[in-house]
């Protein structure tokens, strides 16, 4: 089995935090305004680590692996909206510095949106990459495939790279790299995903709960950001969702599919800037 | 003549303040965090009182007669983007309360932007109302005749705003009033524009001068806004401005033409209060 020469996510330290609920795995670093970076479904806080290196001379930067996912607790049930969002919720009220920025990826934006309908005292504002209302039940129905062919026991890291590089043909290799790393766990024969397939699979089915009632009601700032090529959030649905909430600024970001921070991270990080630095 | 009924926009005190290059007329309330608005062409800060009014409860407001309009100072020339923006460098200064929020309106969004580019210690960020890089020859030549056939004198007031309606029509009755009772002087024979033609026809010349430099090299946050019907950006101007800044945030608003704030105010409203307060 190749070592892994570069564990880069490993700057950022790692513990386990029992918000009463459940016990979630956190990358921390960085002093300042929270950040909390929530990830997609199927990967774990470590994605970030590129986004979280860029803001942690400003912020405190709080990677979460959410329920079901990496090392966090992963019940065997408990995967709807209110479920990711309650824990949100205890989380920002344990690490206990204020209202917090999150930052949201795909499951993770869904979640940030619609904590921030919920308890709008806990957080501040919500950069929503990647999700929105609308998505076609097609779109879905391709997610759901694609997630739960994930579950396999892979040789070695080599074949679990080669199999995320096939599933996201637009990530870098540097990014893929950590999800390979940091995604996986021995098993006998192989490497196997750390995220339960019961969980992403309840999960997955989840994500289709009609979402336009936290975007209508969420009065917190929130900036929508889409890939430009994303094949989940369509130009017909971020055009809707733009009809449900004129005010909400958009950023489309050219080159980018559905992984938009792992594709382009230097233009995710200055839109992120830029917005809550106004 | 029409007596003005409510001069709505006479809630705000105007003075005049001597800036060292010139004296600009502003209306200015509220308290907190400095926000500067800047009017189109031929308009004057008055144009920005409903906007004024939903902000005064956080903020310092500030709606500023650009030279050349108003009741501001009107030098034979010197309308150039540069002009405009050592004035509002100058009168951040002498205004000393930090970097400013600009908020521009076509004149004003070049001049915010471009001041933000050029005096960055000055200017905390910018909501760029509907103008931006790659507006269109056929699309100036068109605002040079729309800006020079202002230069007339009207009956009263009912003329003005019959004219000023036509020339607007989607802006609503109590937004053109406003413009009608704020934008014109009496002299023999009626009432005519305080802005003086001989700088409208040099600041409308002006604004063709490429844009693409000042959006390029502000560092500081940007919202562009731009009216889904807006004759002066199209669409193809806005997406090639987004391809040269995809990291900023970009809002638009339905139903609005060129005139964002008149006819749009609270989406307006929300849009640049959702961005301040990421």
């Amino acid at each position: 089995m190749r070592m892994a020469a570069d564990r880069s996510f490993d700057r950022f330290g790692s513990r386990r935090i029992d918000i009463g609920r459940i016990v979630l795995n956190v990358r921390e670093g960085g002093s300042g305004p929270l950040i909390l970076f929530f990830h997609g479904i199927t990967a774990n806080g470590a994605v970030f680590t590129p986004m979280m290196a860029r803001f942690s001379d400003r912020f405190t930067v709080v990677a979460v692996d959410q329920r079901g996912h990496g090392h966090s607790d992963k019940p065997a049930s408990g995967y709807e909206a209110d479920d990711f969002v309650e824990d949100i919720a205890a989380l920002v009220r344990k690490l206990d510095k204020g209202p917090a920025i999150l930052v949201g990826h795909s499951l993770g934006s869904r979640n940030s949106v619609t904590a921030a309908a919920a308890h709008p005292d806990r957080v501040r504002s919500v950069i929503a990459i990647d999700f929105t209302p609308y998505i076609e039940t097609e779109v879905f129905d391709a997610l759901d495939s694609r997630v739960n062919a994930g579950d396999q026991v892979f040789e070695d890291l080599t074949a679990v790279e080669t199999y995320l590089s096939r599933r996201y043909p637009n990530i870098p290799a540097d990014a893929i790299r950590i999800r390979a790393e940091s995604g996986y766990q021995r098993v006998d024969g192989g490497l196997r995903p750390l995220a339960s397939p019961a969980a992403m699979a309840e999960t997955s089915t989840g994500l289709r709960a009609d979402l336009v009632p936290a975007f209508r009601d969420v009065k917190k700032p929130v900036l929508i950001i889409r890939g430009e090529d994303s094949k989940l959030v369509s130009a017909a649905a971020l055009a809707k969702t733009s009809r449900l909430r004129p005010d909400l600024p958009v950023v489309v970001v050219p080159g980018a599919d559905h992984y938009v921070n792992e594709t382009a991270p230097d233009i995710t990080f200055r839109a992120i800037q830029n917005f809550i630095d106004a």
